[in-house]
């Protein structure tokens, strides 16, 4: 394979097809976060060179190119966006050259400063007719664990909503204070957490999360004068997504208004699902199923550079079992066998599409 | 009258009346909180003396002593317990000498750089032959307010539990955890802050509050894996309140059990209610009847010297309306109007008290 760097920093590893063959592109990305553990992005890597090693062991020429990336950055750490390598191969990387770090450095500086040149960007971006992204990551979730499956085909990328709801009342004294005469914004919060939970619940591959949640003052024989909590919600299908935050903000609401308390809403964060592309997704379904291994469709909960991807092209993601469902923590593991199963699906899905264009 | 500081610095003041004469004790604290307001307790004090100036003026010697009693120390700042002041009339003070304060100075050195001397204290304490003790205070609530009432009779000083309730999940992440597969201490302590609002509602006469509560990470894309809570609960009966506090806990640790997290209590205070005089209560009562004044009862949500000495003598509390119900806050007032009412009520009362020793 011929290895370059690309302006990004990804690092990009080549096996020539025929001369205006396309390109396949396997890979994923090389940070994680701090004390993380070992599997997160880089198993994704490995296995696109492993892949790649096993198409060349078979001996007989790949009809397309096929090029690994191992992206520089993915989880957006230092500078608080993510995916700025995967972006590179998009064309919109260079909109982020002017973000800073906490130090005040920027993206151009960093790029500058690891020797490369960002006046070459345009040269990182990805062919415009490529066949496809296919993307191995360990699933970072419990579902696979569940269901007894070492390897799991990713139907969509979830779309997600951040918010900070802030609820405002009037801090009283505990004890003075009769239930009736009270503006208590906990009280109100915690019903809208109640009906988060239960919403999501009752809504197929919903998911809705309060993980931040501050009272104030917060003294125990004080009712609270503000609560301020945050809402992350993810599902498959924006309009669902949309729907279940427009029920739980008008519950919110309501249960503030029946108190007394003021609600402010400020959204954090937005992002559109990203559907798996329907080829590649039976593609491995058919090459785990040659394989004899069970390969359940999931949603990914979390983001990922396949997303970014499948703005330019078709894009797909196998996920690995995670054991214990730890990621992003040293606990995180992978079991070998399942390493292998994944191996397996990949090239196995990459000798059919070799075959299918030399046909 | 003649004053004197006893032992543990509070400030007396004594009409002397016929030798061999019961007492009738008077007075509320002179202290209060950091950046309070200018009547907690002291509006009792300043009572009590402009009550004894009243009878004076009367010019007929009262058949029974009269104390104006200014206690050192009610709030439990500086020592982390109530109290100290009234506590020394009643005997109970002695045990608390050797408390620190946060800078290591005990009670007992901060007697002796007072220039008082703790092995006095047996000289403070109240007769044993009382007559009994009245306490004006600020209501420090909105229930006069809510009532248009300028003063009420407190039937009960409220029973009171504080506890930590420490519910433990699994942290895991927002996006990639079904919510089947969440251990979820937020969503069980949301679940019982809505239980602890319904049944204080519904139980009259009950205040539940959640004060304090924390969820640990603390991150908005991060299912929290523990949430430590504070539950301060009262009630004027302290059956009422310890049914109520079972009912809470049991719904607590059952939607703890039913999501896989484990549920801690700490107790941190308990303290039984105090049932105000019957006799002191209804002489209040008649005083305002006879004034044309409005004086509902009323239950004191917070605690008040007047507990402390209901352990030695008849004990009764009158409160004063508190027009914006703010305590402890720069912004506390009371109505010079309401303030008349009360010293109105009170010197009607020893008058009749006075009128009843004599015949």
């Amino acid at each position: 394979m011929t290895t370059r760097l690309d302006a990004v920093g990804n690092l990009r590893s080549r096996l020539e097809g025929p001369r205006g063959a396309p390109t396949l592109y396997l890979g994923s990305h090389l940070d994680t976060v701090p004390n993380a553990g070992a599997y997160d992005g880089i198993l994704g890597v490995v296995l696109g060179y492993a892949a790649a090693e096993a198409l060349q062991a078979g001996g007989r020429p790949l009809p397309f190119s096929l090029e690994v990336l191992a992206f520089s950055e993915e989880e957006g750490v230092r500078y608080g966006v993510s995916f700025i390598g995967s972006r590179a191969l998009v064309g919109t990387a260079d909109e982020l050259l002017d973000r800073l770090d906490k130090d005040g450095q920027s993206v151009r500086e960093t790029i500058r400063a690891f020797g490369l040149d960002e006046t070459e960007l345009p040269g990182a971006l990805a062919e415009a007719n490529a066949l496809g992204y296919l993307e191995v990551h360990i699933e970072q979730g419990p579902v696979l664990q569940d269901a007894g499956a070492a390897v799991g085909v990713v139907s969509s990328i979830v779309g997600q909503s951040r918010l900070t709801l802030d609820f405002a009342g009037q801090a009283a004294h505990a004890g003075t204070t009769p239930m009736t005469l009270r503006r208590d914004p906990l009280a109100a919060a915690a019903r809208f957490m109640v009906a988060a939970e239960d919403l999501a619940r009752a809504t197929p591959g919903l998911v809705a999360t309060v993980g931040m949640i501050e009272a104030r003052p917060g003294a125990g024989n004080v009712i609270p004068g503000e609560v301020s909590l945050s809402l992350d919600i993810r599902h498959e299908f924006d309009a669902v997504r949309a729907e279940a935050l427009a029920a739980l903000l008008d519950t919110a609401g309501r249960e503030a208004a029946a108190r007394g308390v003021t609600l402010a809403v400020t959204p954090r964060m937005e992002e559109s699902a990203t559907p798996m592309d329907a080829g590649l997704r039976a593609g491995l379904h058919e090459a785990a199923a040659g394989l004899g291994l069970a390969a359940p469709e999931l949603v990914s909960g979390a983001g990922h550079d396949a997303q970014i991807l499948a703005a330019r092209m078709p894009a797909a993601m196998l996920f690995v079992r995670s054991p214990n469902a730890l990621s992003h923590h040293p606990d995180e593991m992978v079991d070998p066998e399942d390493v292998d199963a994944a191996l397996a699906v990949v090239v196995r899905l990459l000798e059919t599409l070799a075959g299918e264009a030399r046909a």
